[in-house]
């Protein structure tokens, strides 16, 4: 798998993407990450990537000419399955899309910055526009880093343990149980007994009660879908 | 504003914390950003982070000594208006809490890792769950890092332009109405008439347009609000 991102800053992806499972797949071979400075496709003396926005409102706006500059020269030489717009009015990002996108082969991620970008960029060169919720950030960079983190931790061979994965919140529309681990006992806080009862079924019955429950409890539009 | 951040993996949220808007609030004094390595409060000779969870499910879990350690280290220290957790069954994060946390003093995030953290953090050391979308991330680094960027952005100075904030999707409960900028034709794709026609009330009015009727198509629910 392929991710080229697209951004006035690039600095600002360095170490989300150099660390962890993400420095591992690509240390691996499993995913190519590829960072490209939009200022680095202008054309003007300048090297200009935003401008006034027609009809005098507040903020900058991202322009056209450099982006399609740059995805224009990428899909030159591959064919890429989405070219993905993060943006807060784009369709809602979730585990069923994250899994979706992690098994493409090519994707282009553009960053949003002040404004956002010149509309035409998303009427003729977006396929896909995602919000990963309904909050505003100070530009996309940290929106793409979500995005890549959690398609190419789906990668296969990407975590160490599979099966950690698969009983992730999410996947089976349920969210997780509680978990505890060593000491049994904290400042008086007790771990639960029955997960120190060696009773693997007990356990199981356990887990899957509260998580039920937890999720009718905290979300129970869940349940619902 | 003071925010501290508790992390496995510190490094990771080195570049979102120090570009753009996050770098120029802490260098002029509107926001001081602190991150913790929770490592550095074990008190065993392997600094022992996770363990494994008691009962035998896949994953590792995060470890509650350390946490308490520096938790309480920090409330010596000062007092802290909300101790956050990052985490996927927390409530959804939005631009209401952001106006939210943006208002308070002190606040703490504790950035959820492996297969989460020992469950009896989140029963008594945790004052809100947040969080920031249906989907599962490596941890919770990238998520401090939108909830502290989206609220930094909101503290007076920290952007450049306040009216621009003002004009945010979300903010009013309408999405943003699509914005263009020079070259008024770029490959033969034209940017609206109104928006060069300097009649300010037409233009003012295309604007309120296109974002009702945006938000009225993508997204419904944000008018039942």
């Amino acid at each position: 798998m392929r991710i080229d991102i697209l951004t006035v800053v690039p600095d600002l992806l360095f170490s989300p993407l150099n660390e962890s499972i993400l420095k591992r797949a690509q240390a691996n071979g499993l995913v190519e990450i590829h960072i490209h400075n939009i200022r680095d496709y202008t054309t003007d003396k300048h090297r200009k990537v935003d401008d006034y926005p027609f009809g005098g409102e507040a903020g900058m706006v991202m322009k056209i000419e450099p982006i399609f500059n740059c995805i224009n020269k990428l899909k030159q030489e591959r064919e890429y399955d989405e070219v993905i717009y993060t943006s807060p009015d784009g369709i809602t990002y979730n585990q069923k899309e994250a899994n979706r996108l992690s098994t493409l082969n090519n994707v282009i991620i553009l960053c949003g910055h002040y404004k956002g970008v010149d509309y035409r960029v998303r009427e003729h060169l977006i396929t896909r526009e995602i919000s990963i919720g309904d909050y505003v950030l100070t530009g996309g960079e940290l929106a793409a880093a979500i995005i890549t983190d959690s398609i190419v931790r789906l990668v296969p061979g990407a975590i160490g343990d599979e099966a950690s994965a698969l009983t992730d919140c999410f996947q089976d529309n349920l969210l997780a149980p509680p978990v505890y681990t060593r000491p049994a006992e904290f400042n008086g806080w007790q771990a639960p007994e029955v997960l120190l009862s060696g009773n693997f079924a007990a356990i199981s019955k356990w887990q899957e009660d509260q998580a039920f429950e937890r999720t009718a409890t905290l979300r129970p539009d869940m349940l619902e879908e």
